[in-house]
């Protein structure tokens, strides 16, 4: 077990807002969260799933919808607790330990604070080692792993359990709860065994995303590129630098679709890329071609800093640079790919591995 | 206690059928299910509320949704045995009598199908003394008694339990479930006991609904004029007597909406009214002017031979005599104007009662 300082937290936020792909929501008010439960219970505890029984029963909290109002309402803790007591309700089993569903801005930690408050340790992985948008797309589902029973509650007191046949299932009745909330409600769900887990989670992404926000922030410090910090982190790639010149985005069935046009500066002058995203980013484009896709990550980062902008926040003007990352290998495979790949999102490509397509500079 | 053969199952369903106001779906379906249970199980069981104790609890089955799918799946025993072990499940507490949750097609005869297979008795009585299209149109709102928890399935397996602050948003989380199970869903919800029901619940309604179906089949047989004997036995009124020229429906947000044209013949020669429905009739318009508003009932029947028509199934050419039934006491407080009224379903005027504004011809 380790414990988890606000230094820690802040740099697993600013980590995970990079493989939050430009979803999960304004990690800043994550990171609050967090660190006022560091302030309340003391330090965090991030334990690997070796120090846990096989037999412990973990569950993932998170937030479901459109992250534009995730700008509002902070830290869902209402939200939270109902979802918790309905859930607790179904099950009838003693949850011992809690997981991120996914790395990706709040999602990846508010779990800190609800375990915090719960007296609980995280788990040192996720359901995605990504951000996604949907409740299906997580790789439990790959290895069966159901979402079921997944609680999603309001701050008013509404409960609603979604007792689904598979996790497609859970998303579909998930989501249009969250809707009637108001585009965002508080979840709980995924209740897999330790065991289970070491199979079909991702380990280790907390860590992952903490080396992430470390090597940012040591670039800010020591005035070095914050881009390269990340691309040899993450064995990522730098697509393309510029600034942005359009973004288009609407709310649509309870996600922020949209995307982003940018314009090359630099090395990158005359050229341009479309950023399309449904929460997350889904697809690059260059002359109507698509160079990265999901299942990888793209992520757009400030190119002075090295900070990662969620799509609510990208604006006309914004020095910009793109990243390509390399996925979980979980992804990759054959189910991993029709799971969550370019089709799923109504790209009709193969997808092709970011490391295929590009070299490193 | 009374036992109910085939005769008395075919009464309530056409009586219901009135009470139902042109919703509730094909009240044909329905009898079906209940006459195969018939078959099965031996007579049906109704109980008066006098006979059961006060801590007995009772819960309501009902189908939710668009009646136009009704036409294709008949007894939705799959959904509701899903949801029935869903409910159990949350409630942890034997359930111990059936109560339908309106009167009015499918609603008030399936539950003497799942009494049947639940060797339970059903309570003579429901909890509208009529049909309405939205899970908070019941009188136990106006008493505080509560839809949740309420669960909703489909016959693949699915189910949601929605555990609503109040039953307002047991509707908003209860329909858009079913919207996505394909706009219909089998449900439980509404858990009161008995020594509730006593004060919330419309008493003896099934036995009044009989009494209508009686009337009609009587009339049949004895060649006398069934849209009479209809208005003698509710206290109702002949509105108008005329043929549909024109029905305009579409389902929208789970709802059947629509409304029937209807130009007048014999004595209402020169006349033409109009009948707007969601799931249920809401208004009769004549030239411009709300003549009979919910909560009064208004049905159309067949006027040769009675039968009440739902909407679904009326068309063009249909002989029909339109007739305004006085709604039970309760929904004619102050309470119950709000909750079930003209206002709610975005009409703008005082509610009249019929008798009000009709004398008996």
């Amino acid at each position: 077990m380790r414990l988890l300082q606000a230094q820690e937290i802040e740099d697993i936020a600013a980590g995970s807002a990079v493989l939050g792909t430009g979803g999960g929501g304004d990690p800043y008010l994550g990171k609050l969260a967090a660190l006022q439960a560091i302030k309340k219970y003391g330090p965090l505890q991030l334990v690997e799933i070796d120090e846990l029984n096989d037999d412990d029963l973990s569950v993932c909290p998170f937030g479901i919808g459109s992250p534009v109002p995730f700008l509002e309402r902070i830290t869902l803790d209402k939200e939270l607790a109902v979802a918790y007591k309905a859930m607790q309700r179904w099950m009838g089993r003693r949850v011992t330990a809690i997981l991120s569903v996914e790395i990706g801005g709040m999602n990846s930690v508010i779990p800190f604070a609800v375990a915090a408050e719960m007296g609980l340790p995280v788990i040192d992985g996720d359901g995605m080692g990504r951000a996604y948008p949907e409740a299906q797309l997580v790789t439990f589902t790959l290895y069966g792993h159901s979402a079921a029973p997944m609680a999603v509650a309001d701050a008013r007191g509404n409960a609603v359990v979604v007792n689904s046949i598979d996790n497609f299932w859970a998303e579909r009745l998930g989501r249009p709860a969250a809707i009637e909330f108001g585009a965002i409600a508080g979840g709980f769900g995924y209740p897999i065994t330790v065991g289970d887990l070491k199979e079909c989670a991702v380990l280790g992404s907390v860590t992952y995303a903490e080396h992430i926000g470390t090597a940012i922030r040591q670039a800010q410090k020591e005035h070095t590129d914050p881009i390269d910090a990340v691309t040899k982190v993450t064995n990522g790639f730098r697509l393309f630098d510029g600034r942005i010149i359009d973004v288009k985005r609407k709310t649509e069935r309870g996600w922020a679709l949209g995307e982003t046009v940018i314009e090359g500066l630099d090395g990158y002058g005359g050229r341009q890329v479309i950023v399309r995203f449904q929460n997350e980013h889904l697809v690059v484009i260059e002359n109507d071609e698509i160079i990265v896709s999901v299942p990888d990550l793209i992520a757009i980062l400030d190119t002075e800093r090295g900070d990662p902008i969620t799509t609510e926040h990208l604006r006309y003007g914004f020095r910009v640079s793109v990243l390509g990352i390399p996925c979980d290998e979980k992804w990759r495979t054959q189910a991993g790919i029709e799971l969550g790949g370019p089709r799923h999102f109504g790209y009709d490509i193969d997808f092709v591995p970011v490391e295929e397509r590009f070299s490193r500079s």
